[in-house]
């Protein structure tokens, strides 16, 4: 397959590398085409890895991964293309954190989320919310966390979300522990479980940990 | 000890019934002096079973209990009065939802939560939040989910939280299942969760359920 990652933070650079790995061919895309991060993430990582922008990754892959900021996704899709989403399945990783005046805060939230707003702004993408409940290392090796802890999807169109279910398995996720939250709208919850992902963070002291529902018979 | 717990619905109910199991006495607080949910709750629950108005039960507790909806929270405490909640234990486990125009929302969200607010409004309580996690059979039952799950607290006051964590134990949380997530700012965070517990509800089909959190050592 081929896959499209927008952006070259950690997230991206994990998700493309873990890509890679499994066989895929990936272009990793950024706000230039010469992005340090990118080309050093390509020349690293072999033949079936490119860079260039954000329009050349979505062009490139079958499926698009937003892995940018939550914040900035919409305007980073813009600038990808609506014509290189159209009937795509794209996986939405983000979380609309940000620091204000020394606080993390969360926007949008409760009434609308990231996820929401991208299955708006590009109504024939295929938009799929997932993973944006562990840290990157978590999303590609979920051996790192004991246990049968959990990932989550959120989507409008289930043979997507059957493509990313697939897709998480390939990234070791068993497909019984992938949960379907229901429609994209339900992305909001997975995105206002994040203040308490971060609590977390702190109380634990490292990001490699993860929520396992439990459930009485 | 002593509990005044206000609100009589199924969450009142329940906690108010299991303190006097435990051997403690209790009086169930509510608008009105001779609601009917309330006497008969007293009636069935026995000798050490009180009902009264919310005054009266936050008089009687040495540790006052909110089980009333978060959107009312800060009227109903209004109601039972400065006075007689100085100084002490309150343990907050409601969660601000309400449906408006049939859709489920929370409000304060994000920047704030219901927690913070009485915690603002009656600076000398020593507030506590937890148990808003889970449903109300869970809070005083966590066997009937299998697995080390949590309850998280939240609060600014360490020798309350410690109180609370006694009372949890009690409940049969033992304490390496409490996990403290910091001062009552984290309520927020434990108040968040809620939607995506409501989507769990719906993907499950029944309340009967919490999260592990499970971590990489």
């Amino acid at each position: 397959m081929r896959y499209g990652v927008l952006g070259t933070g950690d997230v991206g650079r994990t998700l493309a590398g873990k890509l890679v790995e499994l066989g895929h061919e990936v272009t990793l895309g950024s706000r230039t085409k010469d992005n340090a991060a990118a080309v050093e993430w390509a020349e690293g990582a072999g033949p079936t890895a490119h860079h260039g922008t954000f329009a050349d990754a979505a062009a490139f892959g079958d499926v698009v991964v937003n892995a940018v900021g939550g914040r900035i996704a919409l305007t980073v899709l813009d600038s990808a293309g609506e014509e290189h989403l159209d009937g795509k399945v794209l996986l939405d990783v983000s979380n609309p954190m940000a620091f204000e005046d020394g606080e993390l805060r969360l926007s949008p939230v409760e009434s609308d989320s990231v996820g929401e707003q991208i299955q708006r702004a590009f109504p024939r993408a295929r938009v799929v919310k997932s993973l944006n409940t562990v840290n990157c290392q978590v999303m590609v090796d979920p051996s790192k966390v004991p246990g049968e802890h959990q990932i989550f999807v959120s989507g409008d169109d289930e043979s997507a979300k059957g493509q990313v279910t697939a897709l998480l398995g390939e990234f070791g996720w068993p497909a019984g522990r992938v949960l379907d939250l229901g429609g994209i709208r339900t992305a909001r919850a997975a995105e206002m479980y994040l203040p308490l992902w971060l609590n977390l963070m702190r109380s634990i002291g490292h990001p490699d940990f993860n929520v396992e529902v439990r459930r009485a018979r």
